[in-house]
């Protein structure tokens, strides 16, 4: 039996759904997946941190009320969060990052990804920060170290994308993507259809918890541009930053606008987008646009996520799935755990031949 | 570089596809996906057969119009369809298997598949008829002859979805699927919805080549029971046979019914699904349902095909593109030749270790 351990750099949602699934799910990944996941250290800024070689109970971890610092109380802990150190020290085979986005320069989460990668350790993350920023510095980086570094769950939560066209779709000369990236701008355009203005859907959706305080970041589109930079770089080989994608938001569409779109049988999406062109140059962007109902993303509603793939030998092929949620965001983790399991099988099997 | 020598068993419009492909493609191939792709034989019912071990030109294959018997012009060719010698004889890695499907007992597609798996040829095969009635025992061949037995275009062509689930949905806990999985029979239904009754739609269907002279076995839900058993006994692990999948078809839908159906805010599809059962049992199922406008299957329209997979951890995830075409169909092929090459790639380096 495999057994990785694991070292989980934040503990907010995903981390913390991520080590609920390991207090449940192990008997029944060690029968299907062929190994189980073993927490050997945890940092969080509010918690602190804590190193355990022989490693921490799951339950214990996702059940206790710890207050501030409160990891301190634990054998090995801290009240500090010592990422630097827990990532360069603790023995885990894999260094699980979800810390918050920065959009900006994708730090700390970069840094985090380097340390570990140098350090001979698999990276998987749902962070979109250190991919769309520093995806080819820290895919080289891995591949000198012998390492992976994975990443599925940056876009579309656990919905497969990334993978799904690495795996299933070689061959079919994808020549540019176009798909609902956004949860929230999507609802709140799903509600503006009902006939409610902008600001009533949004203060919605904040009560729902579907948007934050600040909204700005889901509904002027620029959660979905560093989605498109990710995407853009990974499927059709760019080399985007995010300030190479046009972006523009919702928060212009009025009620009278949905209105005429619904008249004209039709609907506004925020889409992200980008187009190999004939050049071979890559143009993203990120704009809300009017579909006619056919369009096959056009029926995707609420907090659903979608991409359409446009290729040479298939036409469109569309994925839709869940976009966010804690479960659906560490199962996105999970299958990268999987993806280098498969490949370390591979790699197993030649060091035994 | 990598050259696989294939052989096309049948060379109706599927692999006639492929060697279309073949003739223009090749460079791309050699290119993107690391092989290159030579076709050493071709068996077909009403050209005869030919075995040429240095390869055939395949712009030349495509091009000429050859009559019955054709085959027979060409060094090492035939007026007779040598399927068995051809599978047996020909120097190929690769038996391209996309002969008739036979619901029945899938012959004579089994017997081929098993003649190429015992001699340890790899089979990819867009052939329902021996992937329903004999998976199971052509796995098992394949696996003792350590070669693949590949058939993603078994279902919704080169839309992926077999090896979508196995490379990334691993422990996703997947428990049931529903798809539109005959286009014909969308189409028909979409039609209806115009106001059309079912004879007039299914003559425009037939008229436009969406639909066969006999078109039982795309309305009555025969070919989607087939993909039915297919998906079920490769997704959920069931062992279900053709006969353990209650079937209706759409022929009993009225005009009443689709526009009550409208008014109503729905919409008939025609559904093939399977169930994991509280026991561990699956229960597969066709018949048209009527499906709220919100559903994810409810836009499908025309002849696209989709399916969603209903799992424990990230809800549902749907697939949606092209359910059937020659060059769709074919891109299947390609996309079975990329998975066994990229095992094979893993198996050479262990080799090579």
């Amino acid at each position: 039996m495999t057994v990785y351990n694991i070292a989980l750099i934040g503990f907010g949602g995903v981390n913390r759904a991520l080590a609920e699934l390991i207090a449940s799910k192990n008997p029944l990944w060690e029968r299907d997946l062929g190994f189980r996941l073993n927490i050997v250290a945890v940092s969080d800024l509010y918690l602190g941190s804590v190193i355990s070689p022989n490693g921490l109970d799951a339950t214990t971890l996702v059940e206790s009320k710890f207050a501030k610092g409160g990891f301190s109380q634990l054998s090995g802990g801290s009240a500090e969060a010592n990422n630097e150190v827990v990532i360069k020290n603790a023995p885990a085979d894999i260094i699980v990052e979800a810390t918050f986005t920065n959009p900006k320069d994708g730090e700390p989460a970069v840094s985090h990804c380097r340390w570990a990668l140098e350090g001979g350790k698999h990276v998987v993350t749902t962070n979109k920060g250190p991919v769309a920023i520093a995806a080819q510095e820290l895919k080289a980086l891995a591949k000198k170290n012998g390492v992976r570094f994975e990443y599925e769950g940056s876009v579309m939560s656990g919905t497969p994308v990334i993978r799904m066209v690495d795996k299933t779709l070689a061959g079919a000369e994808l020549n540019g993507f176009e798909g609902i990236l956004n949860g929230t701008s999507n609802f709140v355009l799903g509600r503006m259809e009902t006939g409610m203005d902008f600001s009533a859907a949004v203060k919605e959706a904040q009560e729902l918890g579907y948007a934050e305080a600040d909204p700005t970041a889901d509904v002027e589109g620029f959660d979905v541009r560093l989605k498109v930079v990710i995407l853009a770089n990974e499927l059709l080989g760019a080399n985007l930053t995010p300030d190479d994608v046009a972006r523009k938001g919702i928060s212009g569409l009025t009620a009278a606008d949905i209105d005429t779109a619904k008249k004209a049988g039709s609907r506004w999406k925020l889409i992200g987008s980008a187009i190999r062109n004939a050049d071979g140059s890559v143009t993203g962007s990120v704009e809300p646009k009017c579909l006619p109902l056919e369009h096959p993303l056009a029926a995707v509603s609420g907090a659903t996520n979608a991409v359409s793939l446009n290729t040479e030998l298939l036409g469109s092929v569309t994925v839709t799935g869940p976009g966010a949620g804690r479960i659906e965001t560490a199962y996105a983790l999970l299958s990268d755990i999987v993806a280098i399991h498969n490949l370390a099988g591979a790699n197993l099997k030649k060091e035994a031949a």
